[in-house]
């Protein structure tokens, strides 16, 4: 044996050979608009009240955190109720480190050997990440040429394929545009004739959207499954805490699969922390959906194309050449993000100061390449 | 389709139907002493570090965390190589939420479909668990009746089911006995001539072992990890802290399967000021085995029969019907753990007085099952 192997000299499994780990490059720059992270920080009496949740968490720290996360899925649900305009109880909601520890939970659960999940493409690359991590076949669905899906063609394609999942990200990341309440119908309606097949609807922009969350679509859906984030809207991407409302049969379906005690008592504790502070960080997104707008209007102003945005990030071009024009932006001191769409780049919403470095960087850039 | 369906009526996968969640009771009784955990809280200036360091990493909360831990990691390799006998670097260490995330990224990338795991039975049950939610088939390999691993029949049953991975737990949870370094060296071996495969050593418990951890194995082991966790020495169950050290490789390789961001900024911050206080905590180690050591002792006074324990906990029987045993020494006010090994119970090392009231219970319940 080599004594001194490389990761192809281990025995991994052949799907990962060759491959890299996803993620976006953390640079040390100026302006940093790659991520969608949230600009503004938690509020000082927020900071406060998590430090003292937390500090009354720690004394107990040498005991197993509840298992059942039973007050935080508690306020989670009286959240969704009030926002989602669809009364949802504990039974409905389930926590995890991060969205992408939820879809892992939902693929383990209803995807894996032998299984197939499906998203319309370009869409958030985690989805099939995660497929792939889970041994669960990925399909790639078509997109219209506008970002927007083609339902014809998706229709299409699930009858063709019979899925057992299907993926729609609305807002999409990382095109911006949100996906109408038909065609979430229409999909599940294909999604049952064609299998029965899971719907994981994936609303981590969805406080961001000119539009509603599509909760209310759960009534009499018990194959829906809506996915969310504290990440983006509740600025805490750092927290890791996302979650899911469906049918109470799908909550229980994922404790198969979920590991025990997944969620710390810390992790339990700052999020209750900061559902304390819902309103507050609430005027934040209203913050950020003006700037959002204004970032829309101005791009296009420049000469942009841009897609139609209901999350908070903004996707523009057309480049001939996207990542030299990525690299050009990056040279004066802002990160956007290069996400592998042909002539396209995406820029998060950030602060008012931020997003005019950013405009002021791709107005240069437009200028040097109409000269 | 049934509009309120159970758990079967969804399309989960086959071999989760009918399955239970793993998971012990969570009662509420005087004297918990049946997960394990550590009796003794974190001592009050690590809580106000603990909020102190959640403070100021709350003021970031907004931004993704340290992807790669780097801080964190760097501390845990130094505490291994302080108390483990053998240097280590960042570069062999990787941290997920909990040892049972470790153990599944671990499985995820050299385990999976139409892969194998073996373990040598009744040992740790969320090996196997975690076997099945990653899609890996599981092989129940043999053990003696005294609960050491018997040498040449697990060489035997390498040989013959040439498995993927090969899980070694020592101390052995439920059964509290060490594996000896010689025996880990000939499964080495055997893992090797037979497959490949990777072989993973489960030190959850080492620091209350009469004995030395085996982190100097992986020197000229590439296919040798060795996890731990902070839960049990640390006193920090709720934490959800684990790790794993292995050779550079075998780090970079599950890269390709973890969730990015997996751990929060939180939790890196809680884990940093825990390993501040590695010292004052060690101490309580020490009062645990001794503890530990005076429940071996006074039990075989009763009368019962023990397995040697190098952990935080006790097996004790034999009992001919052991959860009628349990129910009694619950009717006590005491709550121990049937893990369904048959005739067999096991007990946690809490505080002097709490093993006090243990040790009156099953004292009394010797009387009763004697007359």
């Amino acid at each position: 044996m080599n004594p001194n192997p490389g990761i192809d000299d281990l025995p991994v499994r052949a799907e990962l050979r060759g491959k890299s780990p996803y993620g976006a490059p953390q640079l040390d720059v100026p302006v940093r608009l790659n991520t969608n992270e949230n600009p503004y920080p938690l509020p000082e009496p927020l900071v406060e009240r998590i430090a003292e949740r937390v500090r009354a968490a720690a004394r107990d720290l040498n005991r197993y955190p509840d298992r059942d996360a039973v007050q935080l899925r508690t306020e989670l649900a009286k959240y969704l109720t009030r926002t989602g305009k669809y009364p949802l109880g504990i039974e409905n909601v389930w926590a995890a480190n991060g969205s992408n520890e939820v879809i892992q939970q939902l693929l383990q659960t209803f995807g894996g050997p032998g299984r197939t999940a499906i998203g319309f493409e370009p869409s958030y690359s985690m989805h099939s990440l995660i497929a792939r991590g889970t041994g669960t076949g990925w399909i790639s669905g078509p997109r219209s040429e506008d970002f927007t899906i083609d339902l014809a063609g998706a229709e299409r394609a699930i009858a063709e394929h019979r899925p057992d999942v299907v993926f729609i990200t609305t807002p999409n990341n990382p095109t911006g545009n949100a996906v109408p309440p038909e065609t979430v119908r229409a999909l599940y309606d294909a999604a049952q004739a064609a299998k029965p097949s899971m719907v994981i609807v994936d609303e981590a922009y969805i406080e961001f959207s000119h539009g509603d969350s599509l909760l209310p679509l759960l009534a009499g859906r018990p194959h829906l499954v809506v996915s969310r984030t504290m990440s983006k809207a509740f600025g805490a991407a750092g927290l890791r805490l996302g979650y899911l409302a469906a049918h109470p049969a799908v909550v229980d379906a994922v404790q198969l699969v979920r590991l025990p005690y997944h969620l710390s008592a810390i992790t339990q504790a700052t999020a209750l922390a900061a559902l304390e502070h819902t309103d507050t960080l609430l005027k934040y997104v209203e913050q950020l959906k003006t700037e959002r707008d204004r970032l829309v209007r101005e791009l296009r102003a420049i000469g942009y194309d841009v897609t139609a945005s209901d999350a908070n990030f903004v996707q523009f071009g057309q480049f001939a050449d996207a990542h030299e024009a990525w690299q050009k932006i990056l040279d004066r001191g802002v990160l956007v993000r290069d996400n592998g769409v042909p002539g396209w780049l995406r820029v998060s919403a950030g602060t008012p100061q931020e997003n005019d470095a950013f405009l002021d960087a791709v107005r240069e850039l437009k200028k040097e390449q109409s000269s």
